[in-house]
């Protein structure tokens, strides 16, 4: 089959069929008008077979992962998603693979009102690469650079269960069936906080979302914005589902959530007179969102983690990195 | 390392820094100011190791070729390259082979005026996915679905040296060093046509660029123009060192230029009343565009070959296709 086959036959029709589109898949380029009051807010994120998803994994939950995290760098932004375009490497034809991957990819597609504007399609290792295209409110955004001293720091939902899915799923841990669906889930199935982007942009100074683990993406915000943190890990939202699994007074209970990743919440620091904002906006979204520190200053270490009177001693590995030295 | 660096150390302060771009490398996603009166045109374009090209190939020839055959697919829609993204694929950390590839990437994106605003690094068989962004004056484009019949059929440069040079690199065909190094470099080191592009944003009706191969690239446009194309090969233009090398009365001669693909010269359709708007461009770009057929009613083949008073039988493979029945 060949190439141009594949992308009309599983890329063609997917998400809304947005007005401001002059040209979607098939021709050299796609073409779209953006509104005169918004920017562009652009990001691509690749997934590995092998490095960031383990071999077999169903078609239709990679193809609502590599949407979702691509949406949630939008959200971070504040920024809404509107046009993808997916660099799909695939090691053969498999009509059956391609037809699942294209209607899990077309119903997340609905799901974010996204628009799939390009295609390309390679012969290679499982590979997934999609660019994300949003819009953002001109002269707005959130930034990792923007947090100020004495902000407090929040995160959304809980984290840790797409990490602590991710371990079961590896045969690390075993946990009961009804555990097992809700983490293997976390893992397979994020959900971008695009509402929750949109929301904070009036509210937030800066914002991050949570892939790469809470503590190294915390970290992110500390150096960009030349400040620290210091991190409750007591008030760190984890699920009930995580803590009928930890012993919530071991210390090594809370390593998924601290530095596990994958979990896509925002984590965000606002101005403390902001608060009942926060409140507001977590009641409206029918989501919590947990005050988990505080904004210092910049000591050695960017993010300090305590609990009770305790610090923990600065853990080696600050989340997910690819490659190691 | 971690990716975090490599992103830091290879991959920022490529291309010029543009006024309108508010957030670039670093943060979930990049941040831009469209103007108010030009559209957006998007496209992505993958190369992996062993499929789009040669193992070994040098990192600075990989930089040229992946920015290249992007801004190649901007040209052809009429569009300004601006920004890009980078998603690169790589077995192991090799700072050597990042530092050429970052250094040839830096002189593109200086030539080509395009700014790297995104970036994301990941760990397995080296894959460059380049997602490029243009500008695009307000309801202009260069589309491949507007030829009209009786338009004459243009194509630009000259066509089959990158194959040739293929053949070459994989020991197919014995050449005289001074060829050699010509045929390899327009394999290696394709030139977009973006300049071309935009000067027939006024002119021309239908426009591709020649990726797949002269023949198969054409009969995009046929397919979705509705239309077919009478191409008479003797007008195809090919190089002195291609000349040089077949003999042209034999019938293979004219494959790698028909068939061979990766040329990245633009091939486009006019109304025949503006043959002298194509001269006087070509004359004013220094470039030759060559009259090599014209559209017709379609038939059952799309594009038909003529060679003399001979009709060529049609090839069963119209160019480079990744995979295969």
């Amino acid at each position: 089959m060949a190439e141009f086959s594949i992308i009309r036959d599983y890329c063609q029709g997917i998400g809304p069929q947005h007005h401001s589109t002059r040209i979607d898949i098939g021709d050299d380029a796609a073409v779209f008008e953006p509104p005169n009051d918004q920017d562009i807010a652009i990001s691509t994120d690749t997934m590995v077979e092998g490095v960031h998803f383990l071999e077999g994994t169903p078609a239709s939950h990679l193809a609502h992962k590599i949407l979702s995290v691509n949406c949630s760098d939008m959200a971070a932004m504040g920024a809404l998603p509107k046009y993808a375009t997916m660099a799909l490497t695939i090691p053969s034809v498999n009509t059956e693979w391609l037809a699942e991957f294209s209607s899990g990819l077309k119903a997340q597609a609905e799901h974010y009102q996204v628009q799939l504007i390009g295609g390309d399609t390679t012969n290679g290792n499982l590979t997934l690469s999609c660019t994300i295209i949003g819009l953002l409110d001109k002269s707005k955004v959130l930034s990792r650079r923007n947090a100020k001293l004495g902000d407090d720091v929040y995160v959304s939902g809980c984290v840790g269960d797409a990490a602590l899915g991710l371990a079961n799923l590896q045969g690390k841990i075993a946990l009961e069936k009804s555990l097992e669906t809700q983490v293997q889930m976390a893992h397979y199935r994020p959900q971008a906080r695009v509402e929750l982007g949109l929301g904070l942009l009036n509210i937030a100074n800066a914002c991050i979302d949570v892939s790469d683990g809470l503590v190294a993406d915390l970290t992110h915000i500390c150096h960009q914005s030349q400040l620290a943190m210091e991190i409750n890990v007591d008030a760190i939202p984890v699920s009930a589902a995580y803590k009928s699994v930890f012993d919530l007074n071991s210390k090594q209970q809370m390593d998924f959530a601290l530095y596990g990743g994958d979990d896509y919440e925002l984590a965000f620091t606002v101005k403390p007179e902001r608060r009942g904002e926060v409140k507001d906006l977590s009641k409206a979204l029918g989501l919590p969102l947990s005050k988990i520190g505080s904004v210092t200053r910049s000591t050695s270490s960017s993010v300090c983690l305590r609990q009770g009177d305790n610090v923990l001693p600065a853990a080696k590995n600050l989340g997910f990195e690819h490659f190691t030295d």
